[in-house]
This record gives C-alpha cells, sequence and structure tokens, in this order.
C-alpha cells in the first residue's frame, strides 16, 4: 500500500487547511451584549469612558487628607473634624478643609480635598456633635498613605482603552465589564453556517426501524452537536445515496449556501470514493489531503472548493466525531475570526495501563476519569486516573462512555502506565 | 473583630448549604434529542434493542468461515469460491456453505453461515467468473480467527442496557449515540429559575448614564450570564433600593417564582445588613452562614428559606462573579440532579511569582495563562503558566484580562514561583 507513505500527519494536515483557506474579517451582526454568552467579538472594544468616573472608596470608614494622618499613631492619635456622611448614589454635598473628614461607605464618592480613607477599625468618635454637628470628632490611630482604600478614576480602565480584543469569546465577566461602561450592544461574528451531509446506502433517518442491513443516521447529528457547541450553525442535507451525481448536485448546493461544508462518507471504500471524487469536483484548489495518518480517522479528505472549507470524514461515527473535532473545530474558529487556539478544557491525567501505537501515526484514545486518591497538589500525582476505553472503534457507547480523548504522538510507540497524559474534554 | 473567627471556610460553607437543601428529582420535560446538547439527563435510558442487530463487517473484504481459513499461510495458500457481493444497506441474499466466501464492505452484514472477514490485503482473485459466477475464486494468504474484523450483535449495546445515566449532560456523542438506537426524544431536566436581584442605591440601569456617585448595575448581567451558562434560566428582577421594605417584598416574590434566589448586596454596610436581614425573612430554617472566610467574598450568605437556596452575595461585580462560581453553580448542578460534579474544566499550570496569602483563609487569584515553552509531557513542567493579574478586587476588567483563577488553600500561607497550580477556566 505505497499510498500510505505519503499520509499526512494531522498537524500537517491542518496547517495546509488553514493556510489554504483565505483569511476574511468574519461577517458580523449586533446584538444586546445581554445575549452574547459565549459569542466572538467581531472588533475591538473601547472604553467609551474611564472607570470608575469618579473616585470611590473601597472599603467602609472615613474620608480624609492622607497628609493629615501623617505620624499618627496608636500612642500619639489625631483628630479630625467630622463634615458629614457621603450620600450613596450621589456626589457629596461638600468638599473637605484640611483636619476634616466625612464618613462614607465601600462605593461611596470622595469628596475633593479627599484623597484617602481611613477604615473603621481605627477610628472612634470623641465627640458625637449632635447638637452642633461641626463640633463632632473622630479620632484616628493609624496613617494613610494617599490613594490607600480609594480606586481612583480611570484605575480599572481608562477613556479609550481596548478594554476587550475582537476574536475573544464573551464570559460572564466580558459581558459584565461591558455593562459597566454602558456597552449595551455588541458586534458580534455571525455564526458560520456548517453544512453537513452523511452519505451511505445503508444509512437511514434515526426515526425508521432499520431493515437488515440498514443503521440509523449518527453522524448527521452528533457533527451538528459540535459544531453548535463550538459556536457554529449546522445546516442538514440529509442522507444522500452512494451516488456520485446526488453527492455532487447536494455538496454543490451546500457549498453555496454554507461557509464550510462536512461530508460524512458512506462505510464501503467504492462509497468513500464516490465521497472524494464529488469533493474534487465542487471548486479550485480542490483536495488538500486525502487520507491522515492518524486513528481512528485515515481516509479523512481536507479540500478547499472556491474558497470554502470542505472536510470528508469518515463514515464511522466514533471517527467521524474525533476528526471533526481535529479539523472542523479549527475551521470554525477560523471563520470565527478567533485570533488564539481557544484553552482547552483538558485535564492532566495518571494513565492506569499501558497502550501500545504504531510509530508515525497520531492515535486518539477514549479514556474514563477517575478521581486519583493520592492526588495533591505538586506531588508528581494527576488529579484524575486515565483509564483507556478500549473495544472496536466503531462503537459509539464507547466514546458516550468516555470523558476525555488522549493524544499518543506521532513519535511515540504507546504511551506507559503511571505516565502524565493529558486528557482534552468532550 | 471576635466574628471573624466564626468565619466558615467555603468548602464547609458549601456543604452546610448542599446538605440542608432538599434532595428533589429535578423537574424534567421531553425535548428532541437533536435539540438536547448541553442538558442534563432526568433520567436512565435503555436500549430499546441490542446494536449492532446485525453481525457487521468493520473492514472491506471477504466475508468467510474462520475454520476454512486455518492453516492457510503465504506459503500455503487457500481457496474459497466467490459467491457474490453482500449489497450496502441491504441483507445478503445467500448463505455460506463451506469453502465459500462473499464480497463484503465496511458496515456490510455478513451473510449466514460466515464468522469473520478476511481484508482485501490478504487475497487475490484467481479464476474471475465472469461467465459462470459460481466458479469464480479466491486466494487467500492469511488465516482470521471467528469473529476478526466483525462487529457481534450486541457488541456495542445489549438490549435494554443503560446507556447513558441520569444526571448526565448531553455531549455530540451522547447525541449521536441515541440517534444509532432510534431515541429521537429524551427526558431532560428542567433549566432550574435562578431569580436575580441586584441591590443598592448607587446602582443604575446600564443604559443609563450615571450620574456622580453611581454606577451601572454589572451583576445582574454577569450573573444572569454565569446562570445561563451553566444551565440554568436566570430571572432578574432588576435593582433594588436600600430598603428593607422593598428588598424583602421583591426577594419574597422571586422566591415563589423561582427554584434558588441570588441578592448581590448593595456595597456600603447598612446595605449589606438590609440585605442580610431580609434574607433572614423569607423562611426557615433562613440563613445557615453569615460570611465566608474567602478573599474575595467574605460578606457572603448562604440560607435556605422554604426549601429552597437563597444566596447573599458582596455587591463588587468580582467578588459577586467568583462566589457565585463557588455556591451558586453547585446549587444549580443538583437542582439539575446532577450526581458527580463535572469536570473541570481546569488547567495546570506554573506560577510565574509568589502570591503571598493569609492562613485560615482561602484566596482566589485571577490570572493570565501564557503557553510556557519549556513544556513537554512528563517532564515536570506544565503547558501554561500562571501570571496572576494584581490590582484591586472591585476591577471587573481584571477579570475580563483573566482566563483562570487559582485556589490558594486555607492551609497555605501562599504560593511559590515554579509552584504548579490547577487554574479553573472561566
Amino acid at each position: 500500500m505505497p499510498e500510505f507513505l505519503r499520509l499526512s500527519l494531522p498537524t500537517e494536515a491542518l496547517q495546509m487547511l488553514l493556510h489554504a483557506l483565505p483569511d476574511r474579517e468574519p461577517a458580523s451582526e449586533t446584538i444586546g451584549t445581554a445575549n452574547a454568552l459565549g459569542r466572538i467579538l467581531a472588533a475591538d472594544v473601547r472604553a467609551p469612558h474611564p472607570m470608575p468616573e469618579f473616585p470611590r472608596s473601597t472599603m467602609d470608614g472615613y474620608a480624609v487628607c492622607a497628609r493629615d494622618t501623617f505620624g499618627v499613631s496608636d500612642s500619639l492619635p489625631g483628630y479630625l473634624t467630622l463634615l458629614g456622611e457621603v450620600p450613596m448614589g450621589g456626589a457629596p454635598p461638600f468638599a473637605l478643609a484640611p483636619g476634616a473628614c466625612a464618613l462614607i461607605h465601600t462605593g461611596g464618592m470622595l469628596p475633593e480635598g479627599a484623597d484617602a480613607v481611613m477604615i473603621l477599625e481605627y477610628t472612634q468618635t470623641t465627640r458625637k456633635g449632635e447638637q452642633i454637628p461641626a463640633l463632632a470628632e473622630i479620632e484616628i490611630s493609624r496613617s494613610v498613605a494617599e490613594g490607600e482604600n480609594v480606586i481612583l478614576v480611570g484605575e480599572d480602565v481608562t477613556a479609550d482603552q481596548v478594554v476587550m480584543e475582537g476574536g475573544v469569546r464573551l464570559r460572564p465577566a466580558e459581558i459584565g465589564g461591558c455593562m459597566a461602561l454602558g456597552i449595551v450592544e455588541l458586534r458580534v461574528a455571525i455564526k458560520p453556517r456548517i453544512g453537513i451531509i452523511s452519505s451511505g446506502d445503508e444509512v437511514v433517518s434515526p426515526e425508521k426501524k432499520p431493515c437488515l442491513g440498514q443503521v440509523r443516521d449518527v453522524n448527521s447529528y452528533s457533527l451538528a452537536a459540535l459544531v453548535e457547541g463550538k459556536g457554529g450553525e449546522p445546516v442538514l442535507y440529509g442522507i444522500i445515496p452512494d451516488s456520485l451525481w446526488a453527492m455532487k448536485a447536494t455538496a454543490a448546493r451546500a457549498l453555496t449556501e454554507c461557509d464550510a461544508v462536512v461530508i460524512t462518507a458512506g462505510s464501503s471504500a467504492s462509497a468513500r470514493d464516490t465521497t472524494a471524487e464529488a469533493i474534487a469536483s465542487l471548486g479550485a484548489p480542490g483536495v488538500l489531503v486525502h487520507g491522515v495518518n492518524v486513528r481512528p480517522g485515515k481516509p479523512t479528505i481536507l479540500a478547499i472548493c472556491d474558497g470554502k472549507a470542505v472536510i470528508g470524514l469518515p463514515g464511522n461515527p466514533v471517527s467521524a466525531l474525533v476528526i471533526a473535532g481535529l479539523f472542523v473545530v479549527p475551521v470554525i474558529e477560523k471563520l470565527l475570526g478567533r485570533k488564539v487556539a481557544p484553552l482547552g478544557p483538558s485535564v492532566l491525567a495518571k494513565l492506569t495501563v499501558n497502550i501500545p501505537s504504531q510509530a508515525g501515526r497520531e492515535d486518539w484514545v477514549a479514556v474514563k476519569l477517575l478521581v486519583n486518591g493520592k492526588w495533591e497538589m505538586g506531588n508528581g500525582e494527576a488529579r484524575y486516573l486515565a483509564e483507556p476505553i478500549f473495544g472496536k472503534s466503531n462503537l459509539i457507547f464507547s466514546l458516550a462512555a468516555a470523558d476525555g480523548m488522549v493524544r499518543i504522538s506521532p513519535e511515540a510507540t504507546g504511551l506507559s502506565a503511571g505516565e502524565l497524559v493529558e486528557a482534552v474534554l468532550m
């Protein structure tokens, strides 16, 4: 089988695909910030004004002029005239003269003339001044530095500062930050439409009772769920029989209507050939990679047709889902305008048994994660034990039973029991 | 401040809260499996029939009777009569007699009498039999064992086997697995309604331009996004002024309409007292924990009122979000009927600098994660470097700049540069 010598490794294959996929600004739309969780920001967002907009106290205490407290200590207390109380939600109706202070709450606005806050614990009221407020007096037993217990204007963000860069995924903190700045609408990337075509004479719709020799369509739905979870919009084109004409027609329509197309081949060799031929006919430059040195998923096809990615996945549901994770997800991320590869999610785990693998090929092994009783941060153990789920790779429920996938690099001839591995969560 | 001696640690406080929260079956609803991504299964799902339902080939080759191949090798080839081709998507229209074989494709159904598949690579056609098909002959150069390259009936799942347990989150693999079994509808937990009340005389709606001394409401939206992302349904009750009467009335209404209530206090001490008093008035047993020994987030209140969790969060947006992660998220998970704490997502990272902390208190520090150039699996380095984001804890954009949070245990007096830490992704 001489062609196997030419098979690309997944990382090389992905690089070829992403490199050939044109760099375009993602199409964008404006939505309410409150509905933007998980969406990808289309452009940098700048602060319309500094934050905070006024100096705020971070503690309950007295707004003071730091200079008035210098040299003060337990044995040498200081005395300040109490001017009044800073109202919450308003500007103080007074300014501090030297030697004066004002009661202030966490979040309250510092009066003019104040530059620090003395926390309550270091003060006591020496004269209440109930009859004559101007005579109320506070004893202080510590000094404070200028700016102590205060957030200055612009300390969180300055005016016009880029507070979020285009391409970031919006999490609760980003949504909260926008609201703090009054940014109640955001420009986000439109979810890329990913056409999904299932094929195979033996494949029937999940609603149907399959006859002998038939199986239900799994790939349309597992891939749609993957696409949805990664920020794309799945568009299902149903199940196409193993006919070159039908596959060409459907793939061409999907390519027009979508931003990328994913086709799962029928499982037989001739069905795989049909898929490959249909993809090759869709547009230039066409097929870049035919066959990837990975298990599961060798018969993968990667193509760019008329500026759009077309990915031919194996028909086997497990292979299809694993390979979609390797190639379809990065395409979605590029289409969304993500600049950095998103972090994990993955966990470090300790392998329970040896896993053999063939050098030169990248393997992905499904694992169950169990809590490692011996784990303690920093003792060389991992928090989880990774137990491979052995079994034939065609079994979709072996994947449903898995918590993560472990990669065996093409340089390795396997992994050893006790080795630390990274399990990519599914 | 003697009350600090009585502050619970977060883990103890959470245990008290979850223990006092009644164990109830989550309310459930039936939805289409295709729309169930991320939902939580309400009950065990059993396989209505075995899978596969017929013995299938996992390779392209010839269906054979294994016994006919025993003793065969390169130097001692065997010869089998070719009966015909197994059609994809149908039952073979013939049975194998001893000494016969049939062309079969990956996924094809084994004919009666066959118990293994000989892959194409070890065969060649010796007589084509174009005129008289019964005379076509295949030479084989290897033996196969019974069951080789075949998935037997029920090998993925047996009939009535529990294929997914109640409480699991539905991922693409689970959705695909259901479709394979023809399970096109699922019973999932109804998203728990989490009432969110923001309070504080200084807080205005994000659409408004705040006057001096006012700030926009961040918490309603960051908490709603957190709740949404964790599988709950946020219900916003707006901004309540620092009035005991108004807070009591709104909290009571939210408690009736929702499955749990989250209140963020105004930032001043008196506003925090108002929140505490309102929560205490909502129902028995009332406040379980008032003050948690954690930074940020000390003034947290945990209560159970009439069988529902009520959580009082600090008004500071960063503290509110961190503390909601520690207490609100586990409540949502319990209400959803999740049986095991979900895995991560977290990453192992190497701390870049020392972080001091106070023994006896749990600290959560926001970190930025950078790729660690020195990392290689198993060399004692971590894949990421964790760089703490220092700054005042009130700054929402310090959280927006963070990739994760690192916990400093109450037993520690800090973390050292170079230490391996676990960064919980946000």
